[in-house]
């Protein structure tokens, strides 16, 4: 893999995904899935878990960039705005570094709305790769 | 809050609830669920998914430390050894610094072994509480 490459999906959670991911991690923060409540918040209805959005970049180094044979070593994520559940983001992921001794590279990982193209999550990944980098 | 007030908790997760994982993530990562592929890779057993491991964290900031209303701004996940699935581990949370004017703090983010207390996981995460902090 090359410097600079890069790699682009998009998603979307539902609300069935996000009560499912309630359930296995136990994070039952009213936030992710009482409308009632969100609505009384700042963020006025039902938001994503950092941890799954999280996942989404978990799900691309381990499958699809760089795919297999990945070790994922760090990730930063910085959650600058709410992601709803039910709507539609780009995920964007380029290599913004490579230490070929030690096989491993820092990965960009962000999080773009689709409308106006604002910045949601800013991030870096480190992953390792025996034969990639 | 103060700063050095703590929180830990034990956890695991069962091969079942990694597979839910795998379904929720769509990271079908054969490291994770298939025993035959994992005993042919250094880790020899299925490893618990990252993006999992830091769902902890998010549940304990959205429901005990400091719980309700806190609003997750960024995480620093640093996966120093592989956590494998149906072990138990401890997670220790320690508020590192306060910013009283954002209502901000910065809280260590660590995972444990129980049997000789090495350090897994390394992190740390910023919240958001309006009261709190």
């Amino acid at each position: 893999m090359q410097l600079g490459e890069s790699f682009e999906i998009e998603f979307s959670f539902t609300q069935d995904q996000v009560n499912d991911f309630c359930k296995i991690s136990g994070d039952f923060n009213p936030l992710h899935w009482d409308e009632a409540f969100a609505a009384e918040t700042p963020f006025k209805k039902p938001i994503i878990h950092g941890a799954l959005i999280a996942s989404v970049f978990s799900k691309v180094m381990g499958m699809d960039f760089p795919g297999s044979g990945s070790v994922y070593l760090k990730q930063v994520s910085e959650f600058k705005r709410p992601l709803f559940v039910g709507q539609t983001y780009r995920a964007y992921f380029e290599v913004v570094s490579i230490n070929e001794l030690k096989h491993t590279a820092e990965i960009s990982t962000q999080v773009f709305e689709l409308e106006r193209g604002k910045l949601m999550v800013d991030g870096i990944a480190t992953v390792m790769h025996a034969t990639l980098f």
